[in-house]
């Protein structure tokens, strides 16, 4: 597949990092992909720790490390220059350097003169492969899952990544597919589907997910929505080049307004399923909605108990909260599986 | 603006050509843009004319010439060796080289050199701005009329500017919006919306129709179709940032699957224009429909005249061949510009 794929395990870099939000990259990586990380790295400055062992880049090439990931992501997602001297280290201990920032690692003189002499691979994960194909609308193998939702930043990522584990434990085969940079840095692949250029976006989709077995699932990770006025557009391109079988609508309780456009109310759920089911039916008629995601994350569990079952009546669907384990969990899964195309 | 803006008046090259589809963009620039254009000028092996004088560079250049175009687009968009003397004479007659081709011109290597040397500008019409804002969704002042479709390549560009100069003859200020390659040269600026990256689409429209007076009428070349499996979120990014207070629907007669997707139909008229305006509402709760553009070039004048008026009883809107004049033509004009948001 013309998808990015990643070296692993990885070494997470938290640079001098003192506080948790802008380590997002690297607990996310230790959450949902312990097996591909060895340990961590930062510099005496730092106060933060994933609680993985402490490694230098030697002792984690020593142990199997492939890379190094950037796992923390300060306000303007540039590269810190008090980070060089660390991450020149890692070039020179074996590993490839990997970021999700905006800085390009080429960009950086000193990155991009170690990679050179010593022959590292410097991996920019928000840059999209240089090929890819129109879509082709061509139906194929295999059953998919796509996470979308009434606005962007509430859920699509943990839920794909929260359907896909529940999938496996039950014996389902099963790939977590990535169109964001730390769904990315999870998968070990993906394409940024917002970096691609327009007319290839669903293209972009299509490859992402490509002919599979007939039980397996691709559960692919959604992005924006296409009740957003910023970018509706990609996430329906996404949407018909995924041609999935089955879509999870995900939604943030308490969200009235579209993130950061006060103007623009979101949708209520039965709209958003309407609509985007009417969308993704041209590329598969069959197309259903298993249930729906709600972010429940400032309630706690008891009263997230309540509001999950009024929203499963209200709406006749299954209705969890995928970061909270049990029955709700279970039932949204069942649904999911019986939209099985095969 | 953003948008690129292309030094004019144009002198025409038209290479060693002998068939005149491949000079669309040559004819296009003649048909629509005559001011634009000071001559023309060909290889002694080119059979085609488009009847402008002929001219050397250096003649077209004392006549006020800024810019040679390249107006012919052979299979492949390449750029012939043939061609390179010729649009060397050109950089040193003082003009600047612009191209819709696929491959860019500085990466022909005399050119390049050429360019550098002489001071002069090589402009490729497909790269997009470099930087281009989110959508934002903010109202603008002013009107906008998108040409929408059931496909691609079946007259959104050509009836955009059909309706440009209808508006402009009826004293009413208007300026087409171009967003693909032949019509930017045509205008003289644009964008080339398919060649955004995704994330920045809705932007880059709202980019091309900036706030304008009351009663002026932004008139855009619409792109794709939000039923195309391969491009409908570019369509739909365009629809959102473009925020039509009308929209026409194009259809080309006869054209019943999606070109180049025999799997596909296209929709009917009615379910485009239905499910166009659901869309469309996201950004301009007040859009219309204003009627129908249809294309009937394989007619003749009075079997076209038959089927436009048949097309107009049967859905209840002004239908309308925008290449053919005429009363159906002027009804279509009145719906649009009473579609008015002032």
């Amino acid at each position: 597949m013309l998808a990015l794929t990643l070296p692993q395990p990885y070494l997470l870099f938290l640079g001098d990092i003192t506080s948790i939000p802008n380590a997002k990259t690297a607990f996310g990586l230790r959450d949902w992909a312990p097996e591909r990380c060895v340990g961590e790295f930062a510099l005496p400055t730092a106060t933060v720790t994933t609680g993985l062992p402490r490694l230098t880049p030697a002792q984690a090439a020593a142990q199997g490390a492939k890379s190094l990931v950037i796992g923390v992501a300060p306000h303007g997602g540039v590269i810190s220059p008090a980070w060089v001297p660390a991450l020149v280290e890692a070039l020179e201990a074996g590993l490839d350097l990997v970021s999700g920032m905006h800085t390009r690692l080429e960009n950086v003189p000193h990155l991009c003169i170690g990679a050179a002499r010593l022959g590292r691979r410097l991996i920019n994960v928000r840059q999209p492969p240089a090929v890819l194909p129109v879509a082709t609308g061509r139906k194929r193998t295999g059953n998919r899952l796509l996470t979308v939702g009434t606005d962007c930043a509430l859920g699509k990522k943990y839920t794909a990544l929260s359907l896909t584990r529940e999938f496996k434990e039950r014996g389902v085969a099963a790939d977590f597919r990535a169109t964001g940079q730390t769904g990315i840095l999870i998968a070990g692949s993906g394409i940024p589907i917002d970096s691609v250029v327009a007319d290839f976006v669903a293209g972009a989709a299509e490859t992402l997910s490509p002919d599979a077995e007939p039980l397996h699932w691709d559960v692919v990770e959604g992005q924006g929505s296409v009740f957003h006025p910023s970018y509706a557009g990609v996430s329906l391109g996404l949407l018909h080049g995924t041609q999935p079988d089955v879509i999870v609508m995900c939604h943030a309780l308490g969200r009235d307004r579209i993130l950061g456009l006060a103007d623009y109310p979101t949708p209520s759920v039965p709209q958003a399923i309407e609509l985007t089911l009417i969308l993704a039916r041209l590329t598969n008629p069959k197309v259903v909605c298993a249930g729906v995601s709600l972010n429940t994350s400032q309630l706690d569990a008891t009263r997230a108990k309540m509001v999950l079952a009024e929203y499963g009546e209200k709406l006749g669907l299954p209705v969890a909260d995928p970061l909270r384990r049990g029955t709700e969990l279970d039932r949204l899964v069942d649904a999911c599986l019986q939209g099985c195309s095969a």
